[in-house]
């Protein structure tokens, strides 16, 4: 049992991989550890055009539902190990379960970064949060610490200004990488402390967060805020390891493909925030997740030597 | 009074870059025909992600209320001329107005293309048409010939079968290259008639079309089918004539783009049908238009000299 293309990773680009795949009537099987990826962790999805309800989960939800309608399947678990067999690619499961398929899609994103400091471990899933959509509620009334200049930094101090009593934003630099909405829209919300040229050091605690030093990157001056919870929201880092082997990497450890998401392995495509796309945004790694749909079903078609097979009219 | 950017065009990658640039509080003006572009044409949209609903024209209308929503600007007509002016470029529309802008996206797609047969101009509104979601109803109860074997001759053939009395599809070649699922769709229905290895000759017609002329491209032998109407459905066509003079073009006339959407000239990007990316979809075509969108900003941002913008933690 072979399937026409396997796609690693469930988020936007790779549902909608499945979406163009499966639509081509090609035996596609998702194989992820969730449905949605990083868009679970956004109530605030602005960006996504034609989209006004602005909730991640559910926008990956009807994803889902699209690309289920049109045949795809799907398997959850981690994906170790991807390797080329005779006629196209297996993959490996955590779980010892193994999946085989003639094109490989990599689509599977990011995972969140570390601040790589003292508590942070310790604390994890005791104050220390990477999902302020996940983990908010557990910290209406307290105090919080986010960690973070960019959109999904300010984006979570939103949400926080809400329901917490009170919102350090940590960042290294004296200015926002976010969008300028945001960053207006948050800037004279009560309960919201910016905390500027400064970085965390020390997550401190007994069994849960109690307090985050900061560090002035200019003065070197150190201080304790008081605070339950940390959200780190420095972005997110690939992991490529299991598929060097495989294809080309750039020096950010991202996979290099071309305008036809093609990556350097014949047969395996690459589209999201896995690849050396310039920026990451859902309707980007869309777009890119049905280029490599759309490639895949063309190399696909040749193996199968079909001809005239042409996807538009260019 | 200079906007930071005009994009010309309002279909899905001029409407995507619209809504990122105006949500960057980035001064964006949408000069073009009409909201929508191509996708005015189906009400078959079933290949973008996280949309149900399959209008495509409903889906248009959503991209441009939440491009209007972050301030989005929208002026209609035709542009005709591009040059590039101290600080920026110039837009000439053809009513004679013109507007300023520092950077410039192009994105205003493409136009359908011609038969270049007898009978073609001459019928144009009288039974010739190049769009079933705007002239169907014009052929209730009638015969119709529908001209291509892509997509949008598939399901030109899909609605019109619903409602004419005959339906053929003239294709010149043996197989379509239109989705799997569409083609099984249609094959069974009643009303529809394939004509295959043939390509039109002539329209005939005294005030309104009477017959299509057609000529099998093996035996060379020619038959008239009666019809009240005949759908161009060949696909389309770039224009790039009035912009060749800043912009590289290839050899498909399409505006060649680099990966950050960015043309040969320095301020000038481009997304959607116009440029080279190798598919035509509505998804790909907005990813690539918020890459347009994303690569302006960074280079209005690098004009006024901020330093320190930087769009995602990558």
């Amino acid at each position: 049992m072979i399937y026409d293309a396997i796609i690693l990773g469930g988020g936007a680009a790779g549902l909608t991989a499945a979406i163009f795949l499966a639509r081509k009537e090609m035996k596609t099987l998702v194989v992820t550890i969730n449905v949605g990826g990083q868009n679970l962790l956004t109530e605030h999805e602005e960006n996504y055009p034609g989209y006004l309800e602005k909730s991640g989960p559910k926008l990956m939800s009807l994803f889902e539902k699209q690309a289920r309608s049109f045949g795809a399947e799907f398997v959850f678990g981690k994906a170790t190990k991807v390797d080329k067999i005779e006629n196209g690619f297996r993959v490996n499961l955590a779980n010892g379960e193994d999946y085989d398929s003639r094109a490989l899609i990599l689509a599977y994103g990011k995972v969140p970064r570390a601040l790589g400091i003292p508590g942070e471990d310790k604390f994890i899933g005791r104050g220390v949060s990477t999902s302020v959509v996940a983990d908010a509620k557990s910290f209406v009334g307290k105090a919080v610490a986010i960690i973070g200049g960019g959109n999904s930094a300010l984006e979570a101090a939103d949400m926080m200004a809400d329901i917490a009593k009170k919102v350090y934003i940590i960042h290294r630099r004296d200015s926002f990488r976010g969008d300028e909405v945001t960053v207006d829209k948050i800037k004279n919300k009560p309960h919201i402390e910016f905390v500027l040229n400064s970085v965390p050091v020390d997550i401190k605690g007994n069994k849960f967060v109690t307090a985050l030093a900061v560090e002035n990157v200019n003065t070197k001056q150190r201080k304790d805020l008081q605070v339950d919870g940390v959200f780190i929201e420095i972005g997110l880092v690939v992991d490529t390891n299991f598929v060097k082997h495989l294809v080309k990497v750039d020096e950010a450890n991202e996979i290099v493909i071309n305008q036809h998401a093609e990556t350097s392995c014949t047969g395996i495509f690459a589209a999201g925030d896995v690849t050396n796309v310039p920026y990451k945004q859902t309707i980007i790694s869309c777009g890119l997740g049905a280029i490599a749909a759309l490639s895949a079903y063309m190399y696909l078609s040749k193996l199968e030597g079909k001809t005239g097979v042409k996807l538009d009219w260019g």
